[in-house]
């Protein structure tokens, strides 16, 4: 088969992993929805070695379709689900950490499912297996890490469906998590993906060989049913610009397979492949069960209930979007992040740009870009030096040791790094673009992706004593927002900013008649400027002014002559940068 | 039934059509991909009256699972599918148009379908039903026109694969289309769209009860395939905003409705009733033989292929998408206009701004936003006089009679409309917002909705004599751009604009310290201002100059005086406003 048959999902046959272990629970589950199961196995693999004090184990949890094999064991081992983002020198390094994946409850490769043989009746669950539910399938887990010894998980790390899990851990267990690393999820599917889901099921669930369930001992089993479910959850895992470029060109021209379904175009017969496919490894009991499990999850639909469901973990966070991932789109994931950083929780964030849809916490070029940012929330990464900028000494000057900061515009995080070296404090970073937010989290300070065009992320009042806007100003459009916002979130704002009342630019406008173009990183011409605003000192006092903003302390700076401009010397006209402290009234 | 239970799309049982008609063709109908059919009828209905001349008919194109009805012929009568756009008084008007509605080739609502007899077997066609296309339903409708004795429509008017047809008789009749109008479509599906046809298609072929496409006289009917196609139908004609507010408050309480479906969800219970429902009216194989011919429908995936394919065109253009359609998203909208533009023919365009989704053409509010536009492109709509501003009067000056004009922000269409009270020319304002198009296109002018940030239409090179633009320059960032393609597809461009080096400016920056606040239109803020660009007059000429673009004309006034500056007067200090004729060299 071709690149373009595989899966970015492991397909595989369903022959037995080799270093799966089983442990075994004879004591009763109870489930949230009611019922209980009687015992309960797990399969599951582990990856390096548990340390002395227990304190390196990571769980990985898996989404529908995975199971226990997150990596190989060895060079002769197929290759994991994951295999790019767990196993030696990875980003989650297994020559540091103790992995730990299971298949979850209600699958079928290896842990207790609807295929398992109910003890009460000899035969296979089928229908009478119990709706199950992300915190069962946790609860569950819960007893393997309690089993393996484990009294604190490093961290809990899946995808998707795998990080409703990871979220469900930190609520449920939030001693036991220290990190919780979120990709692709949400606190609960969008009604749109719920919908896919209930399609699937109803394809499954109609097909006449179902046996409404109890299709395991007649022979039959419902391929048609499984594998159309299967079909429309590659659609919505793919995004159409990936299909675009892979159907596209060669549209009319589809493979011949052998296969039950339509084979015309060339993305019937690549559908029809991994329905096919599917079906080989994959029950299909275990598949309504999963799904069902995913569509009850339920963190809140609302950012208060989302508040109080997230209010009792204990854990740090990364949460991790995918641009095209129309599935659990990345406004979910926001939404998580506002709960987080209401809550006042640890959260760095970063929407990874991709074309590659949901599929992308899966994909090996998404992975290479959200790969560092795992491992410097481990801490696995050395801290750069950061840059020693003159215009940061001057921030940091203001700044008492151990104040808490918020940089909007933080950039590669080297202030934030500098603070940092004075101590610990709360400090966090703002910014756009992936390279930004992993630079900012190598010096290990918490960055989160937001455009401070659509607003600050949202803190109670008063989560930091300083709020920074450094260069930041001029790109801004929205600067009264900005301002509020950061005087909401800050108890004070220093802002750092151009002044385009500079005497030569005043002369340069005032004698040559042409728009005033200003030096060092401002210096771009009227038509390119990357800037939307050009105030000058006297400006943006009086628009503190306008909004009843207290101007606490204010230094001016002629960078070009390199000294300070005192206050009743005309800065408006003599300073090129002045640095404000802000207070709201 | 509650409304949240009514689809957009008409759902009525399959009673009989009170004002059917039908027309028998006994001549063999030739098949684009092979084969014919030995006859064919058509199920068809008419509104209004034809005019002497017959040059008022309107051909309405349906989707997928539309039908004749498309409106009420009397108030006891049931409401048609487009009840809200076509009727008397309405945007297609049937006190002034003969409307032809008919049933499509394939369909199961008169018209010749799988359904119908064989001649040669007497029993249902069935499996033996041949491959149609989109060609194929307009070559039958085509007949029908005939037969009415129109010899050229003064419109044919379709959305989704409505639009197809649309286009398909404006390409394969070019002498007999006027307008076509061309909703929520495209070229060719994109590979995300036919990917969910071919599974709707495999639910329907793989259910037991299909019997390969020969069970009408089983007494099976293939009713979960069906229901299964038309639940994921349904979810690609909705977006994921409309299904949250819809689904997202009760999800958890579905409706407890007779069904074999799953009705877990609230969205799970509305999916089963559409399934149910759309069983009781629709024939399993039309379903497949129509999705199929959507599936086929290839008008070119590269603009050059679309370019070749609209190439024998003789029709004027409307075309509008729909920005929450991502079954047929806006971009596929934009290629088609951008084909039709690069072979200069007549086109207006509007993204109607809407979470209706690929369903927002049928939805009453939707049709409330675009029915303007489809009126003004019918002509019936009384021009309002245009507003006569100086600031046009100065452009006007400079424009020869006859010639051709792109105005590029051309708001109201005002100064179009004065332009066009000189004489025919071929006119066209490119603007953003639903309103500005409508009211552009009331003048009679074509209006094309493009966010000149991201380009101009894809004219081909000197289009126009003219290109003006007009209080334009200080919004789009990327000026040279937008200067370069003024000179390539304009022989000139005029260019009028606010100077920022007036002397009054100046004064306040020099004076005051304070950046400019300019007068009139300009007056805005420097923290609010919608404006990225700051220009003097001597800013411009400098950037002329750069681009090696020829200054051919400047004309400079001081409003606020209400005079005009001559150049050797130290325009650049002296004039607010400067209009200037440009050429590329």
């Amino acid at each position: 088969m071709s690149h373009d048959f595989q899966s970015t999902d492991s397909v595989r046959t369903a022959k037995p992993l080799r270093h799966v272990q089983t442990a075994v629970f004879p004591t009763p589950l109870s489930l949230r929805l009611g019922g209980t199961l009687p015992s309960i196995e797990v399969a599951y693999e582990t990856y390096g070695a548990l340390n002395q004090d227990r304190s390196n184990a990571v769980l990985i949890c898996h989404a529908i379709s995975g199971d226990s094999h997150v990596s190989r064991h060895d060079e002769n081992d197929d290759p994991g689900w994951w295999e790019t983002l767990v196993g030696p020198g990875r980003p989650v390094d297994t020559d540091r950490y103790f992995v730990i994946s299971s298949n979850l409850l209600g699958g079928c490769r290896g842990t207790t499912g609807p295929s398992t043989i109910d003890p009460s009746t000899g035969a296979p669950y089928g229908r009478d297996f119990p709706l199950i539910t992300v915190e069962d399938m946790v609860d569950v887990q819960k007893r393997l890490v309690d089993l393996l010894g484990i009294r604190r998980l490093r961290a809990v790390v899946g995808g998707s469906l795998g990080g409703h899990q990871t979220l469900c851990w930190a609520t449920r267990y939030p001693e036991q998590v220290q990190t919780g690393v979120v990709l692709g999820s949400s606190s609960r599917l969008t009604s749109q993906a719920l919908a896919f889901d209930v399609v699937g099921r109803n394809a499954i669930q109609t097909d006449p060989k179902f046996h409404d369930g109890q299709y395991y001992d007649t022979g039959d089993f419902p391929h048609m049913g499984l594998a159309i479910a299967r079909m429309l959850g590659h659609i919505t895992y793919l995004s159409s610009e990936s299909m675009s470029k892979r159907f596209d060109v060669n549209r009319h021209e589809p493979r011949d397979i052998a296969t039950q379904f339509e084979k015309r175009f060339s993305v019937g017969s690549y559908l029809a492949y991994q329905g096919d496919q599917f079906v080989g490894r994959f029950d299909a009991n275990s598949y309504v069960s999963i799904t069902l499990a995913m569509d009850h999850f339920d963190l809140g639909g609302t950012h208060e209930e989302r508040v109080r469901a997230l209010r009792s973990a204990r854990c740090d966070w990364l949460v991790i979007s995918f641009s095209s991932d129309w599935l659990f789109p990345p406004a979910q994931s926001w939404n998580l992040v506002a709960a987080m950083t209401s809550l006042d929780q640890d959260v760095s964030y970063c929407e990874i740009q991709t074309d590659g849809g949901h599929d992308g916490f899966l994909l090996p070029d998404d992975i290479e870009a959200y790969g560092p940012l795992v491992r410097a929330k481990l801490g696995d990464m050395r801290p750069r030096t950061p840059d020693r900028r003159k215009s940061d000494d001057r921030i940091i000057e203001l700044i008492p040791p151990g104040s808490s900061v918020l940089d909007l515009g933080c950039g590669e995080g080297d202030l934030l790094a500098r603070l940092r070296e004075r101590g610990e404090a709360r400090l966090v970073g703002v910014d756009v673009s992936t390279p930004l937010i992993a630079a900012t989290m190598q010096h290990g300070v918490d960055a989160i992706d937001c455009d401070l065009n659509l607003g600050l992320p949202q803190f109670h009042d008063s989560t930091f004593d300083y709020v920074v806007i450094s260069s930041t100003l001029q790109v801004v459009p929205n600067i009264e927002q900005l301002l509020t916002d950061s005087l909401r979130v800050g108890k004070r704002a220093i802002v750092s900013f151009a002044n385009f009342g500079y005497e030569t630019l005043r002369t340069m406008f005032a004698r040559e008649g042409r728009v005033p173009k200003a030096p060092g990183s401002y210096a771009f011409e009227w038509y390119d400027t990357p800037n939307r605003r050009f105030p000058s000192i006297q400006d943006v006092l009086d628009l503190c002014d306008k909004m009843n903003v207290t101007v606490e302390d204010a230094r001016y700076y002629d960078d070009s002559k390199g000294i300070r401009i005192a206050e009743s010397d005309d800065p408006n006209l003599k300073a090129d940068t002045a640095v404000l402290i802000l207070r709201g009234r």
